[in-house]
């Protein structure tokens, strides 16, 4: 078991009567605000409008950024970063779901350095400072309300880029459930893939770790599993809705790694799929994640996925091992593919063969990837060809 | 469900190789400190010596109290904050259990007034600031090093009044679970009593609130139950030590709570038993518990210990619902009285008839107490009867 840091500051009104204290919030921070959203959802449903006032309501004085793209890319930093060093911004408000939030984390870095954004992917460049981040989250998703980390992808290279730094951290999120009411069917099975994908990437480890944790990542899959159909059948569902929303958070704001060494496996695997096809996130991890947990099976890990399977799908433990373990990986699949009702396969999502040598090399690096069992570019290959 | 904010910024070094990190953490607050601790335990186990070490080496000027008792009393904060404004101490360090963390608390926000410390209790002064607080905990309990409460006696009015305040949080903890190695059996269990208590207060509510939040509840229940045997028989056992260390500052720290109200039923009915009798607050618990689990049981409720039967002890789901629920607190009552050995009966410890009357009106303040099933003076006699 390794020694770690717990260190989450991040600050959340949970609910839906707490946007009274935006105003108060931004304002600790001083007084330009770069306001920044992306297709403009939230002029539709009336959250724009929600914010604007509360912002004027405390005499701030907003700039805007809007348009920024699902999968963001590194020029909606670049242009955000301008604007914040031009209009001398105190504080940036993200409104919006992972991809917002990603792209504005890495504004906030980008205002505060002479060279390029790209530069923090390409070359690493040390990220020592950032303006603070507040958001206002409206998908219940990538975590990024509550967590260091952004994605930001580069069309140009097809490079996807992810990357946690500690002061890109939101100072403070607004998680209002009734804001994913209008997530559609489709974005919110993706967003529940994504929640469930961190908290497996996190649990099925070999490393020796704390039991504690184990019981509080089955409780947020048994979380998600029991409310994203909930969801789906009445997407008005305040209850169905806040358990996904405070479960995105938790899935991944670091409390549940313990100290783990964070050995991702589906996410660099599934980060090349959205960089070269610009898929959904969540979509490429579904489809990925029930292959890999085949692939890795073993008899030295077997253990896992039985508990996996008692924990969260209350497969009778009296079965044999393996019998439990497939029975699980169906079960998570049944979940995925028919409750979710995503696609289960790269071929229904126009992702092909030809493309994956070079995709599993970037996953990988050249080297391996992932900590429950290591994969090189043969193994990720492999777990490619079984989501044909 | 109600809103709720979510703030505990803690940071937290958990882990058996983190003390180098003492006078880091210390030296960003100022250079005076006062270390607190009690009664001298930390001298024999070699912890004392090693927090020196790091205090000397970071160059920092310290001041000492020990001596503070268990059910910390208030003459121990009275000479703690005499002690800050004398010497101008810049951050407080308490290495102990949550005696004299909750001691040190106080003293740092008795350090920035000029009244007497009591009047925090008995004209509930407001608490505007507090002193930098700094902890090293050496028991598993209170959840003290994690939350913003302190529970102070004072032996001259039989008070034990607790009170959480936002300036008492403690800035950085030091969570080593060797430190627990030397914990005896008793307080090991008293302080495992302890930390299912406060799930427990918080599990069993009639509030609507997030499924999430129980979930996690019952793994960190599961935790403690399934650790708190394997530390009795083996003192040493790191995974154990560490499990339930951790469980004992999320137990308590707010997450849990959500938007319930909180409120408390069997801690202050416990607070009038070591107020007046000086015992140790996780054998009170463990004593009231299951009787007021009892007590509280009837139709409208049943369902909640169902679920705690079900999911936490693993009782058949097909039982009628009164006997899971009765099997439960069976349950509940061999862990606390046969695995963890704790005397089960007001009779055993002492605990006398003629003082149950002034108790009771103290635990309600003459109104009513807790949320699950509000409590009266006379519910309260009742309950302390059931435990003779």
């Amino acid at each position: 078991m390794n020694d770690f840091i717990y260190d989450i500051p991040t600050k959340v009104y949970f609910g839906k009567d707490q946007l009274c204290h935006l105003g108060e919030e931004l304002k600790k921070f001083g007084k330009r605000v770069l306001l920044t959203y992306g297709g403009g959802s939230i002029k539709r449903t009336g959250l724009y409008d929600a914010v604007m006032k509360e912002l004027k309501n405390a005499d701030l004085e907003v700039y805007e950024l809007s348009g920024i793209e699902p999968n963001p890319r590194v020029e909606s930093v670049r242009q955000g970063a301008k604007i914040c060093k031009e209009k001398d911004i105190d504080v940036l408000l993200a409104v919006g779901g992972g991809s917002t939030i990603d792209a504005t984390k890495w504004m906030a870095a980008a205002a505060l350095v002479e060279h390029d954004a790209w530069d923090f992917f390409s070359k690493w460049a040390p990220v020592k400072d950032a303006l603070p981040i507040v958001t206002i989250l409206t998908l219940s998703a990538t975590g990024s309300e509550m967590d260091t980390a952004g994605v930001i992808s580069n069309p140009e290279t097809q490079d996807k880029i992810g990357r946690l730094e500690r002061p890109l951290l939101p100072r403070v999120s607004f998680l209002d459930p009734t804001n994913t009411y209008t997530v559609s069917k489709y974005q919110t099975a993706c967003g529940s893939a994504d929640i469930l994908s961190h908290i497996i990437e996190t649990y099925f480890t070999t490393e020796k770790d704390l039991y504690m944790l184990d019981t509080v990542m089955e409780g947020l899959m048994k979380t998600v599993i029991k409310y994203t159909p909930i969801a789906l059948e009445n997407p008005t569902d305040y209850e169905a809705r806040a358990n996904l929303m405070w479960a995105s958070s938790w899935a991944i704001n670091g409390f549940t790694y313990g100290g783990k060494k964070k050995a991702w496996s589906c996410h660099p695997m599934e980060h090349q799929l959205s960089a070269v096809y610009d898929i959904t996130h969540g979509l490429g991890l579904a489809i990925l994640t029930p292959r890999w947990l085949k692939y890795c099976l073993d008899e030295t890990n077997v253990y896992k996925y039985v508990q996996f399977g008692v924990n969260v799908f209350d497969i009778d433990k009296n079965l044999p091992d393996f019998e439990i373990a497939f029975l699980a990986i169906d079960r998570l699949a049944d979940f995925l593919f028919n409750k979710c009702a995503l696609d289960d396969t790269f071929t229904k999502v126009g992702i092909k063969e030809e493309d994956f040598s070079a995709m599993a090399y970037k996953a990988c690096g050249g080297k391996t990837v992932g900590g429950f069992k290591p994969l090189t570019q043969q193994d990720i290959e492999k777990i490619y060809k079984m989501c044909l």
